[in-house]
């Protein structure tokens, strides 16, 4: 082999595991790499947020307040990649495993709540345009409502229509308010969902509220009912979590915010 | 710039890259690669394991038998590289976190309690030698325990070290029988655990049980004899659920097993 073929052989070697490595990386963690920083300290710090991630989406952590700045850029990768729709959609399949062994019978009474922002719909153009890890800014978020044009998150969009078929009531639980009920109607038909059972929003009543409280008290209403609820989805833990619990909880991916 | 010198460069820079990038992949996702797997297979497979990761550490996927057969190399790897120590010490600075705000009093009824296996002791060694996601052999693990050489999980001995200096009384509530009580004592001993204020195990009258049960009844005791249980540490979630809980409850990663 000539001193020239060898290197060439090298180059091509090396352009095609780096090319899969890339992927894999890419894929994984997709990420916009900071040149100013090493890439040992890349590789702590991915290791870091991933980790922060694990504790995140467990609960270990509990009330958060923001995204650890050296976490915002891991974030935005594992949100705008294929991460964050892989892991919505595994826990979607099992969602439906579940709702599938339930024996829905025929009163009507067979009841899932689904909650509406990072669950049915998704906030994500919101916070690519505004930033991860920028300070909640109501009144700008609030105006991103009125738009009407959140998109569905496809996983959840498909076990909601399964769910349907299956024969659940469903009922939605959100933490936006009834001022905002016309716009989340529109943007919820707009998108795909349709015919459930209630939209319940954050009446006067329930302002300044904890959400965990908030919804169980709403869960406690429709148990009072007579309804079921055998299962509830939702991305933040006070969705899930308190009295009148679902019979199985699935908690959906989200280290962007957390809501007490 | 000649041919040959541009091949040169080439090379470089794609062994520099490869390097940077193999090092976090290897750091990430540390792993041993299976030839006759392409690339975007491999890909694709990461991805899904680590959504399965997320649905079983979160409980979404609820009760599971084995590891999916295509994640035993990535469950291989995740637990012999840096991941799941790292996602263990965070989970650790979040406990330590938590107990630094308890008020601990004078009158030692402040407890904390921790579970065993995959908590303080990591039987590591053991899935290693006998294969991860192959059947558990009860006769195999019991001749294991007896050896009494699991190593203590890093991060949870500095934070059992932490809470005793914090005024802490601990417990440890495991699932292991009380025939295991000397060799669980030696072994705890053995690698720097001390001064615990009570080690539970099944008795008699406990086996059968699910361990969301016997755990329950066994807090329920300790909150019987006056003790405030502000934190319980666990890997699996039947450690922590169930009535008596603590006030604040830390999950530890495991996706090796899951205990009902």
């Amino acid at each position: 082999m000539s001193y020239r073929k060898f290197h060439l052989s090298i180059s091509v070697h090396f352009i095609l595991i780096s090319h899969a490595l890339a992927q894999s990386v890419i894929q994984i963690f997709p990420r916009k790499t900071n040149i100013a920083i090493g890439s040992k300290t890349r590789v702590d710090n991915e290791l870091y947020c991933d980790s922060w991630r694990f504790s995140v989406e467990t609960n270990d952590a509990g009330f958060w307040e923001y995204i650890p700045p050296r976490c915002t850029k891991f974030v935005e990768s594992y949100m705008t990649g294929d991460h964050y729709l892989s892991d919505s959609e595994v826990v979607s399949s099992y969602s439906l495993d579940f709702a599938k062994t339930v024996n829905v019978s025929g009163d009507g009474k067979d009841a899932w709540v689904f909650d509406i922002d990072e669950t049915l719909l998704s906030n994500l153009p919101y916070y690519e345009a505004h930033g991860f890890g920028s300070q909640f800014n109501e009144e700008a978020f609030d105006e991103w409502v009125d738009l009407a044009e959140a998109p569905a998150l496809p996983a959840s969009l498909t076990l909601y229509k399964e769910l349907k078929q299956l024969g659940f009531k469903i009922f939605l639980l959100t933490g936006r308010s009834e001022f905002q009920r016309n716009a989340t109607d529109k943007n919820l038909l707009f998108v795909g969902y349709s015919d459930w059972e209630k939209l319940i929003l954050r009446g006067a009543s329930d302002q300044g509220k904890l959400a965990t409280v908030y919804k169980s008290e709403k869960r406690l209403e429709l148990v009072k009912e007579g309804y079921r609820i055998h299962g509830s989805s939702g991305d933040q833990w006070s969705d899930l979590l308190g009295f009148a619990r679902a019979e199985r909880s699935f908690k959906l991916p989200n280290p962007m915010y957390y809501i007490a």
